[in-house]
């Protein structure tokens, strides 16, 4: 099998009640493509300015991670995000966006990413989605995200995107802003409407729900006591996700639901530390004490 | 076995964004004991006034509530409580309450009930909890629930009754109250400090955490629809989780484990109409049926 993640490549400046970090390594591509590689080889496809550290693409190589589809713009700056979190993780406040090599941002994939059995549109706009769909031959399987920002400001192109994926990795706002419910069972199932088979619910600190038209698995997210730096979860959620189907290479129920456990499992770990830091110190074997952990916490 | 339950039984005046109900009958133990009665004989120990229906008596006794413990004072009139929930049903406002008998309420338990293997102590003051509790021999399990006004109004007398009970079933709110933690891993563990050997963490639509020294169990909520009437889901929670244990005669991990998905189908009956109304039709083979459908759900 193997697995494609077109998405951003970024620098973040995250602060949080306790803590500041300047100019760390972030970006959805970043955080999917290191949660899938503890279950595959993915390949990205990005772009990044002269300024992106070449440790930090050495350390994407070591994980296994494909670089072909990396490009690095000569003369060129890396987007740059700002953000503060508040004291509830869940409220988050963007302070700065400087677009940079990504405001020219037109991915062409290499011809051996072209025919991937898993894509994973992850948060770049609709237009560059489409523009991706545009280039591979039909895939097992595509899998997308977005952002309140896009649901804002580009709904037509949206709507069509939503309308050819299999998989849509929603949160709770962007569920109840795409469907206007309030209720999330009632959102989640409405988001089936607008055109993917399933619909992948993060409910950040209290789990995930997994639809389908008769399909319907949930789970808790796993109790942390200290969340260090929630930037990245979601995007380490889909990576872990997406990484571990195209590792079994089947999509029965059965697997769907596994892999949301170890999408559960890798944004677990992905908050446990600044940006991407976690995932240097992290081994496949940590990857499974966690999963077998939170079968035993949640059994009965 | 046997489970002797204490606590309030009542009117509600109940307004949600859809409907208002006048004058229902409620109560914390009216719900936990009616939960409870799908799994065991409860007998419940209240007051009420002669204005209390003796078509709700008479629907208790059928479902095998033992009402020897029921005081009805003459020309009493039952205690009353208005509430309003918003569109989020975690909203609530009390408009308004009238003691009535609950004020000089001083539970005198029959002599048949002074040896229960499980005493619940549910929502009244802590005082009239010690009152209680003075009057058993020890019972193998007790656990009690609590509010914030008495977490406010009452922090000794409730501080002297968490030392000695098993159980205590906590909400968010409380949890977060009575520890000030935000965080509510933190909280959970820091409550079994207080004395409890099990804190039952209840989070409404996000489910339940329970905590012990050794111990942990998280269950996610039943996704539902549509929440008619949110009243009564923990006491509920709690009459199902102690009916189950009285029913299964142990106190073993996984019998803990199943009481709380027991306690978890039980609160999400409650919801489904307003107050006490679903149980009138709900059959045992509903509860077997909806637990092995949340069994399905959760599996992977």
């Amino acid at each position: 099998m193997s697995l494609v993640i077109v998405g951003s490549v970024a620098f973040d400046t995250i602060e949080t009640p306790g803590d500041r970090k300047e100019r760390i390594v972030g970006g959805s591509c970043t955080y999917s493509a290191l949660a899938a590689s503890f279950f595959t080889r993915p390949r990205i496809v990005a772009v990044v300015g002269e300024d992106f550290p070449k440790s930090t693409a050495d350390f994407l190589k070591k994980r296994g991670v494909d670089l072909k589809g990396l490009t690095i713009v000569p003369g060129g700056k890396t987007f740059f995000w700002e953000g503060r979190y508040g004291d509830d993780p869940n409220q988050l406040d963007t302070l700065r966006v400087d677009l940079n090599v990504f405001l020219d941002f037109r991915p062409t994939l290499p011809a051996s990413y072209r025919a991937p059995d898993i894509l994973f549109l992850a948060n770049i706009s609709p237009d560059l989605q489409e523009h991706v769909l545009a280039q591979v031959k039909r895939p097992r399987l595509v899998a997308m995200d977005t952002i309140r920002y896009y649901i804002e400001t580009q709904p037509e192109a949206l709507d069509r995107v939503l309308r050819t994926v299999d998989i849509y990795f929603a949160n709770d706002e962007e569920a109840r802003l795409l469907t206007g419910e309030r209720n999330l069972i009632r959102a989640g199932r409405r988001l089936l409407a607008f055109g993917p088979r399933l619909v992948v619910l993060k409910k950040g600190e209290h789990g995930a729900l997994i639809f389908g038209p008769d399909f319907l698995f949930g789970i808790m997210a796993r109790p942390c006591e200290t969340v260090v730096d929630p930037t990245g979860a979601g995007d380490s959620f889909a990576g872990g996700f997406l990484g571990y189907l195209d590792r079994v290479g089947n999509l029965r129920a059965m697997s769907i639901r596994r892999a949301a456990v170890y999408g559960s499992v890798m944004a677990s770990f992905a908050i446990e530390d600044f940006g991407i830091e976690r995932f240097r110190s992290l081994k496949p074997d940590d990857v499974e004490a966690r999963f077998a952990e939170f079968k035993k916490l949640v059994s009965f």
